[in-house]
């Protein structure tokens, strides 16, 4: 793999207000000083699996060929596996995953074309010793993500894993039946927009247009909801159903915060009624 | 333009919790791979325009010439324009400030020398396609700030605006007359700081100098406030009114937060009496 | 010393909502362009120095040879110096400290080998003018920094300081008798772990090894803390006593945050009591 990228891109739910991230950074500028890291996020929710499987997926259309770097990782320590995925559509797979076996990167993986290889981290050379039992990402995740940057091969870095063999996350999908769906908060952004697991798509199956009004069963209350295309479609302070940047349809309200304005967190039910 | 500026300074109110940002670097990264960016900062508060105008206006001077990318957009598809900006003294020019037609990027403008001329953001191939009605800082922004520092001409990404019909924004002026100054808390720092709209040449044209005992009403409460050089120069818990960082004036509490401790906010009314 | 360092690892108590870090970045690239950062924390509690000089002590063993820019700094704009320290085993000093004289670098310059040689940060031709007296890190620690990697030697920044007559800070010690331990909790984490001023060989000095149960008065009230490896070998919910990824032992629960669930804060007394 001549090919190998070059930039790192870097996820986690460590947050800022600690140095885990800073200490990553430093790891990675000793293995690879010439290597670019970029910051995807570092704001997943602390161990939530799910969400930081949806933003990688959410986010590799935009990222140039790269090692994905990302740690949402509550069995640390434990015997869930650390791995790298080959990634990408064919044979190239000019993409490499770094991380735990624990469906975090699986997502991803299938954005960008499927799972060519997968490997596991355990080759003692291209990890920092001792390992701890408490932070893989300082002393075998960006050491490994590091390694490959400077054209380690990924077979190097362990033993061959059998694709069908990784830990897969169920992603909640949505109920359509008549004119009603059955959805989910899958997450809520800073702004307070609350993210469905729902397409445009799924609504016009339904024969759901842009400007219909939805009844929206949500935290025990009803709500008139508007179908809309951007947030200024929407008179101030009206609750609006609009495709978000991701492709999924999100609930909003113009100038303020849904998640605030309706009491629920991801997780919550969400019950749309469309006008018959 | 063959002196373009390389380095991108970035700025919004996306915040950190989620991969806005790091989806905009990504995109960056995907067009302009050599192009450094420095992040300004993304902690301007949601939808608040004018507190992104001015950090900006009060960062600049600290930068290397630079491609300014900054949104901080409430009306994100709607009609308001994007546009890009020169400015800079005379007909050298050489920042580009790129972000929303909403008063935003003037006071940076200003404080750079002026505008020399702006465009509005409208050419297809300089934008990620499809453009998302809610995330132009991915698809238009990011991608216009990146091509520039690639050497493509501010006037290849769309027809000319008039610089007088750019949107404006009214920042508060203080009010003195005698003994009284009518001000403003313009923002509060992370360490509670409350700056106002006032500089230290209002303070000395009614006569005040360092160690001035000033009363202040704020919050419907009135306070001792002494006129100082120094967080140190005040007794521990006293409050203080000293010339901040960007050169207005601020109250203070030395170890404390003035914020928590007067529990106001930005947008309050501050009215300073003097000694007579 | 034409073997300086190259990359800038930088530390404060900023924060990330305000510009304060964006700016010291831009001041640094202005003066030094090929310089590169990497920011290990900006999120040290504000104003302390103790856990900053603890960031930095923990953080340095994983860096390249750096400049180590670090900003904790209650005593801005009063008398206490800014200085540079050299560092290192022997006289090679490949690292720079450069920052407040108030402790905050001490413990790291000892964890790098110690003090090679001192300097009071003074000449005005390495700070930016005119000079503030609340940001000294965006006029005078920054630009020293920046200056510093481009091969300015320290000696050339001001007058040597005596390595004895600096500022130095008292870090608790335990107290171990018999049985018992008399501990404080230094910092607690993102996750809620609470990090004691305690390492493993204290523990085993009392002849306490893995599995033993400690009984823990925290906050007024005891509690039952199982001395373990790693989270995943608690069972959900219990309390755990475990290395962290620093070498201090912590007081962790498996799947929540200790902080939440024992209400304590950094600086609490914990004592621990031994099965006999």
């Amino acid at each position: 793999m001549s090919d190998h990228p070059t930039t790192i891109a870097f996820a986690t739910d460590y947050g800022l207000a600690d140095p885990f991230v800073g200490v990553c950074h430093a790891v990675i500028a000793s293995i690879a000083p010439d290597t670019r890291v970029i910051d995807l996020s570092h704001g997943v929710p602390a161990h939530d699996v799910r969400a930081g499987a949806l933003l990688l997926a959410d986010s590799v259309a935009y990222l140039p060929p790269a090692v994905l770097l990302a740690v949402v990782d509550p069995g640390v320590g434990t015997g869930r596996r650390g791995m790298v995925i080959a990634a990408g559509p064919g044979d190239a797979a000019p993409w490499l995953l770094v991380g735990p076996d624990n469906g975090l990167l699986i997502p991803a993986a299938a954005a960008l074309g499927g799972i060519a290889g997968a490997w596991e981290l355990q080759a003692e050379q291209y990890r920092l010793q001792p390992v701890s039992a408490t932070f893989h990402g300082r002393d075998i995740f960006a050491p490994a993500a590091a390694h490959l940057t400077r054209g380690v091969e990924p077979a190097a870095l362990g033993p061959a894993l059998a694709p069908d063999a990784l830990v897969e996350l169920g992603l909640p999908e949505p109920t359509l039946a008549g004119d009603r769906i059955d959805a989910e908060v899958l997450q809520a952004d800073g702004f307070g927009n609350l993210e469905l697991n729902l397409c445009r798509a799924d609504l016009e199956q339904l024969g759901a247009d842009e400007g219909v009004r939805v009844t929206a069963a949500i935290g025990g209350r009803r709500h008139l909801v508007v179908l809309c295309r951007a947030f200024g479609d929407l008179p101030s302070g009206a609750l609006g159903l609009l495709e978000d940047s991701v492709g999924r349809m999100a609930i909003t309200i113009n100038g303020g915060s849904a998640r605030d304005e309706l009491g629920v967190e991801p997780g919550a039910a969400v019950t749309l009624h469309l006008p018959t």
